[in-house]
């Protein structure tokens, strides 16, 4: 099934160049070489780590680029050819960067989801040719009749060709006369070379000669969610656990932990996280923080799979049966909520798979089996999978959990410790997987090197965790957000999780509140997809000791929080992150990932970026433009001077435009240089919309 | 005829990390993946511009790179499997960068030419992983037991191996019963895990495992000449020109020019590079100072090639023969001198071309030729060639004039312009050419933007004109010299000329004396190839004003130039030049172009760098280390403190070593801080030879 955000009679494509299709033919020598007429070379979309396709989203602004040039002072044009999955093709001029290094670009949003292909293809473009060489040539006195005779043979030709419009054809063949009359001056045929309505012709349809044909390349666009989404992560058997009579705990379930959708919806968050849901092992069972003796009341953790209870395909029977977690899936949606499920492939002691299947595991020479281990650390409730004994085996097992787990309405997977599992069986089974269910979206958690992790992203992962929870200084924001909007942003696709089970920053846990709402605001309109960990919004911060992680941790027991309390005390982050949202969804500006560009600021902790989309790529047409301006240093009141190329979007430098601030409902006029104060103990942050010019 | 500087028994490489061949095998999902078991990618030597083979020259030590990582903590293995041109197979074994970026290199010096192939091949390292484990567990106590048995069981599979020589095999099973006999301490036993002889035989002879194979990639070896060389330009024309009594002036011929051969010899220069040969047109010819309105004694541009008297094929009659041209290559050979020939494709308006191949040529609107211009500026004694009228004949025609001058005993073209000509006719040509005769090198005079830069050396030119003579503050040059030794040396050999007919820069025009003497330095230590164009060495630096050209060009006029009058009034470069020579040929280090580094100084002007070459990649087995310190600013006496990291050529930071002077011949204990004073009017530049540790 392939699923599409199309309508019948709509474009394929968003672009301000797009141009009519036409054949493209290319001379080769009799001896075959790898350089053709025109040279083409490194084009992207692309992929660094092997013979990947680059990826994109429905409704997402894509940068198509290519260094081009040819030899001598003739112009050359490049344009892209692009074929959507269901056929459709089409062409669009790129233009040239202008950078010194011969590259060219155009920025087309795809809307249909599949395998699309791109080529590049370059042409010799005569009439630009002609009209550099006539203006400065006839304005010089040199040539003169000469170029004017070459205008006319080549307007002349245009207006011969077929499928030119007829005014067109008039204007041109008026225009040659015009060149050839001997009555008209020089300098009156240099307002002919000089035309912008004839320039526009040749521009929406060039004469082209040897032109040249790049290779077909793909890129896979996926549906929006796979790249825009506000995630939000619980634990349901958190969700209405409460404490009986004798102290013991009675853990929540799918059916008490229904009852916080709402909240979470009205939030805005789109994607509901939960941690494993599976049997939860006895054997060697971790206590309250991570202690190797539990009480017999201890939960343990989630992510020690499997239990006589059952395995990878099975329901905790504390949370309910799998029908219930059928209707949860159900009530989530209702609220417009989809379910990730998490996908950890490793096993407690007593899983099924242990007795069922000892090959999938490494058996030591004592007979033991062996367990997770960062030597010499040991992770006694866990067994990693060992892929190599029996690869078939393993390979299928996993595919069966996935599909199982895909029949009960799950369409999200977040893979715990992908870069623990070979590279190779990722790219396999996100590939199977998604062949059958394009729709299925796998979220890596890979907190690893920066080849791995990006590898994960190219070999098939829809999503990445990455660095951001480590990135706090405005020098560290600035290059790691440029390099997810432009280096790696056709295969890293980063979903910005402000904190985790696993991660309480130092930054979070000594920055205070400010921190909080400093995080929250990069985080949600940085990037098109974010996520919170619940008690984000209740400011949890205490860790524990010598850890980056949060004491008495969920992981391992129960929590209790009071969500309504908190917002009714003003000890909530919930009204910000609720406001965060509605930003990102009145905006689409902030649901695209390449179109960050930083600005500067002439304070250290006063990090400055814009989101703009131009309103041919935009659903409704209408530019949107948004500039965040955050003080990260979450203890200060700082004052500076911001300044902005506001080129970026339009607005000629030292020209005024209105801002809003999104957050505070302030508005201001603003160029290119203005002077901003941000205290981080009231709002740290500006969020300012670029009101229409008039 | 494939040429080789091989000896038949000697072998095909010099590294210090070959191994012996084994058998290497990987197992492979059904369903076909682009990730393999253990991941390879982003190997190099490689060239980003296309699908062209990456280059080296014989004797050129090569790094070999392959970022690779496994999932998980297990160790890998790295190694290339390098098959020489005549069929030789080795393996190198790659050491880890620790770089963060997982990636691996080695690097190897090929000794033969031709077209060598490589792959890149990982492995499970399983001793490497068990030495880790078992180093750390049995220390804290963890899995000694375990450890030591699963030690034993390696060791004894190890000794167990075909082909592992005896003393080993014997060696680990007495480890292995150490291992496992229980009167050994735990403490005892960590001594085998730590034992170096041991880890050696696993080091030499690994137990691979999970072996993943690279594809096979290529690499094109050429002759020595094309990555080393000290160039020397003239004009035959003005060597033994003088003036007759009536004051016209009588051409230097052949036989004159072969007189000044020996003191270019005396200087050491290798290639000896000829402005073209070719008769000269007489229509529009240029006069003095690109004059339009030359006198009927003035000889021309050579430029301008072809008249009634013959075109590219044919010798210029002022210069003699064909025959006295051979007998100039072979007076040249004599003195250990090659002659490069000037190939530039173009005509004047006079060609036998221009008449019998009119569809080589542009022809207007108005009946006449195109000529060479930049609008509005026009090049009238010079008609450009047009490719794409009549492909197929202008390919033969230059695949003709080529295959002449080789019949004559050419095998060093230098191409004029090459960035005016198609990419693919260069590719076509070079590779027809180069299948012929493989030791045939082409120089790509192309002063223009980078991508065509880079895609010209790409696509096959085996040496490039650089911006050398604009690169001259000591941070351009540090930017520029590491480019050329690592970014771009898989596809680009630098040819640093300091000075050209048509570039007299202002850093020379303005320098003084010490500005030839500095740029000679940088160019003759920092790159394996260089240049000097006639004059130079008498300090020729007065321009046409406003122009970045000598006054009175050569390219205009004959040259009288008195040498050895200025040799013996001590006002010549010449013997620096020798000396820089004689330096050039006693140091391998300085015949690399990929070892150089750059080191540091307080002073804004002092370039430090190191060209270091070890034993084991030198043709005789000595380790050699030149530390180049240049005063970049011709106009001041500098003192800084010079700051180098010893250990690129293995000495420890802080430890004493000698070094002497190449030039003046002084020597100091240096370390790795050093006071130095460079003062621009004595002596501006240190070339100081690392001795040899006791």
């Amino acid at each position: 099934m392939v699923t599409t955000s199309r309508t019948p009679r709509s474009r394929p494509w968003r672009s301000a160049s797009a141009i009519p299709v036409r054949e493209a033919r290319e001379w080769q020598p009799a001896r075959v070489t790898a350089t053709r007429r025109i040279p083409l070379a490194r084009p992207y979309p692309s992929v660094p780590w092997g013979d990947y396709a680059p990826k994109a989203y429905a409704s997402e602004a894509v940068p198509f680029g290519v260094t081009a040039f040819r030899e001598g002072h003739d112009r050359i044009g490049v344009q892209v050819r692009l074929t959507s999955p269901s056929g459709d093709e089409s062409l669009h001029r790129l233009q040239p960067l202008n950078d010194g290094f011969d590259r060219w670009e155009t920025t087309v949003a795809l809307l249909e989801e599949g395998a699309w292909t791109f080529r590049f293809e370059a042409f010799a473009d005569e009439f630009a040719t002609w009209e550099h060489a006539a203006d400065l040539k006839i304005a010089a006195g040199v040539d003169a009749a000469l170029m004017r005779e070459m205008g006319a043979l080549l307007f002349t030709r245009a207006a011969g060709e077929r499928g030119r419009p007829r005014s067109q054809r008039e204007a041109l063949t008026s225009a040659a006369e015009t060149l050839r009359n001997p009555a008209v001056s020089d300098d009156a045929a240099l307002t002919v070379v000089r035309d912008e309505t004839i320039a526009g012709y040749f521009r929406e349809r060039p004469l082209m000669a040897l032109t040249t044909v790049g290779d077909d390349l793909s890129l896979r666009v996926e549906r929006e969610r796979a790249g825009v989404g506000a995630w939000y992560e619980f634990f349901p058997r958190s969700e209405g656990a409460r404490t009986l009579r004798d102290g013991t705990i009675k853990s929540g379930t799918f059916r008490t932990a229904a009852r916080r959708l709402p909240a979470v919806a009205a939030m805005g968050f789109d994607v509901l996280y939960l941690p494993p849901i599976h049997p939860i092992g006895t054997l060697n069972r971790k206590g309250r923080n991570n202690t190797l003796d539990p009480g017999p009341a201890d939960p343990g953790s989630p992510w020690a799979i499997g239990s006589a209870e059952g395995g990878h395909d099975a329901v905790h029977p504390d949370l309910g049966t799998l029908a219930d977690f059928r209707a949860f899936v159900r009530a989530a949606r209702a609220e417009g909520i989809e379910i990730a499920l998490d996908f950890a492939l490793q096993a407690a002691p007593d899983h099924p798979w242990v007795s069922e299947h000892p090959e999938w595991f490494t058996t030591l020479p004592d007979g033991s089996i062996a367990y997770a281990e960062n030597p010499p650390k040991k992770y006694q409730d866990i067994y990693p999978i060992n892929f190599d004994n029996d690869p078939a085996g393993i390979y299928a097992e996993a595919l069966r959990v996935i599909r199982h787990w895909i029949s009960q309405g799950v369409r999200i997977f977040r893979v715990d410790n992908p870069h623990t599992k070979p590279l190779q069986f990722w790219e396999w089974l996100i590939s199977t997987v998604n062949a059958e269910h394009p729709d299925v979206i796998f979220l890596a958690e890979a907190f690893t090197r920066p080849a791995p992790l990006q590898s994960l992203a190219s070999a098939g992962f829809q999503q990445s965790y990455t660095y951001f929870t480590w990135r706090n200084t405005k020098e560290e924001l600035a290059e790691f957000l440029s390099g997810l909007a432009r280096e790696t942003a056709d295969f890293v696709r980063p979903n910005l999780f402000v904190n985790t089970p696993d991660i309480l920053t130092e930054y979070l846990q000594f920055g205070g509140r400010p921190a909080y709402r400093i995080r929250a605001a990069i985080a949600a309109t940085a990037a098109p997809t974010y996520g919170v960990y619940a008690g984000y919004e209740l400011y949890e911060n205490v860790a524990r000791p010598g850890s980056e992680e949060n004491i008495d941790n969920e992981k391992y027991e129960y929590k209790f929080r009071d969500w309504s309390g908190a917002v009714e005390r003003g000890e909530s982050l919930a009204p910000f992150l609720t406001r965060l949202n509605e930003i990102r969804r009145a905006h689409p500006a902030l649901r695209q990932l390449r179109n960050l560009t930083v600005h500067w600021s002439d304070d250290d902790a006063i990090l400055v970026y814009v989101k703009h989309l131009p309103g041919e790529l935009s659903p409704d047409g209408r530019t949107d433009t948004i500039i965040v301006v955050v003080n990260t240093d979450p203890h200060s009141v700082r004052q500076t001077m911001v300044h902005l190329d506001t080129r970026v979007w339009g607005v000629t430098p030292g020209d005024p435009y209105d801002v809003e601030d999104l957050v505070t409902g302030a508005r201001w006029t603003w160029t290119d240089h203005n002077f901003v104060q941000l205290d981080a103990f009231a709002e740290p942050v500006h969020i300012l919309h670029v009101k229409e010019q008039r």
